[in-house]
């Protein structure tokens, strides 16, 4: 159980453990600020592998000029805690400069569709840090298997080009979106919101679950869906839509009609508070 | 002594060999039609660990569009002996389609100035292409050291500096270029050249050699040495010069002044064959 800082000590921490064997190694990068949906994917780490290595680190090249780099909430103490008693043997928490030197210039870019539609509009060098830091972590870290939340499902996805493109011999497990009691969806955004916003953000959850009714009720039209939704976030007046999308669930491509596994995709903004959610539905 | 054409197969007979133990894996990522200078690679790689891969693939992604891609000469059995003569356990010889799957968007790019001077001037996504195969061959063979010719320094600096930004776990060692006996410098392409481009092209290795007496004989002045190789290789009829640069052999940038170790890269086209060469000055 371990919190280490630097590269050098995390490569011999592994090495020291692994003694020559190679052993299968689960990897969960974070950017901190840990909740339930961050500990679920932690718990399956601990299930699936001999080694659980979490990483928390709020990575800067992931973040636009104007976006929340400075103000993203840190607790790396209580992080600590939560990851080992969910089960990680090692946290890995650099500083910037450890991971980033000073004429770093090398990145990792997922160029196509996949990187430029939904989130991709609204931050568009996003994915590109995230491919970048997310690559470079495997290369520290040499998981088996590597755990992210589904709800950032355009991540995930752009994450599994990544592996497949490259060639890493890397498993990508993604794990279930985790939701408060009343619905809204876990977030390390959440303590952002004010009260009333917090109030109101639960109709992006709402919207969602009842599309998915309509659905089950016999709705295929993605238009009607999406239109559905759309009017009911905008009843909020503190609620300003960025996406809401409807797409197959493993291409991310638009949809007309819904045939195959899709997912109903969505980014609202609440005050400076940008909010992500998402569901899936099965055929 | 294997030649593999899959990465499945490649990924199985290193896990086989590997029988759950760690090995030093040395590699060798080559184009192919090796020479002298490849060998001497493969020869310093079986000194050096306990299983060497050569990998002999002719990447499209590092050549331009009226580039030598279609022309490029392969000789595979004779290679495959060569290699397997010189040290190699494993030659990997993949097909292009194996390499790159249909709709692959995932590229690695160091996009400091290393990349777009000397040949990046003339090759504009050159090393774009070449940063990508090598970070794609060093997942699929994990290899703990790999080894590059000096003859292609700028290729070398280059792939260094991505290890290092993308935190890479392999050392990268490089060997001295290999010349033939009347100086001209090995590459695959020399082939291409007719008996008279053959002829005029040693005016290459006789120019950075003269230069380097002049050096020795107490001439620091890169402006200097420059010009005296600029105007020998001018006096050829065929030649015509891409670059000839004087640089800071760490760093690649343009000196003044020679006071650290430097090198003298150049590049020059006899008739469609672009030739590159360097020689290295110690202080």
């Amino acid at each position: 159980m371990s919190l280490i800082k630097t590269i050098d000590k995390l490569k011999n921490e592994i090495r020291n453990i692994q003694n020559g064997k190679i052993l299968n190694i689960g990897f969960v990068p974070t950017m901190g600020y840990l909740h339930e949906g961050h500990l679920s994917l932690i718990k399956k780490a601990r299930e699936d592998n001999d080694l659980v290595v979490v990483s928390i680190f709020v990575n800067p090249t992931q973040f636009g000029k104007n976006e929340d780099l400075d103000s993203y909430p840190k607790d790396i103490d209580r992080d600590f805690k939560l990851a080992v008693d969910s089960g990680a043997d090692i946290v890995f928490n650099p500083e910037v400069e450890e991971i980033y030197t000073k004429n770093s210039c090398t990145f990792v870019n997922v160029e196509g569709d996949l990187t430029k539609k939904l989130c991709g509009l609204s931050r568009p060098t996003h994915f590109k840090g995230v491919t970048t830091i997310v690559a470079k972590l495997f290369n520290i870290v040499r998981p088996k298997n590597a755990y992210f939340g589904e709800k950032d499902a355009q991540q995930v996805a752009i994450i599994e080009k990544m592996v497949e493109d490259l060639n890493f011999d890397i498993n990508i497990i993604s794990c279930p979106l985790v939701r408060e009691d009343d619905g809204l969806a876990l977030s390390s955004r959440n303590v952002y919101l004010s009260k009333e916003e917090r109030e109101q953000a639960l109709i992006l959850s709402e919207s969602l679950f009842k599309a998915k009714e309509l659905y089950l009720n016999g709705e295929k039209d993605a238009k009607k869906l999406k239109e559905f939704i759309e009017n009911k976030i905008n009843s909020k007046n503190l609620a300003r839509i960025d996406y809401v999308e409807i797409l197959d669930a493993k291409t991310l491509e638009e949809i007309d009609v819904i045939k195959t596994k899709t997912i109903i995709a969505l980014a609202v903004k609440f005050g400076k508070t940008r909010l992500i959610d998402n569901i899936y539905l099965e055929v």
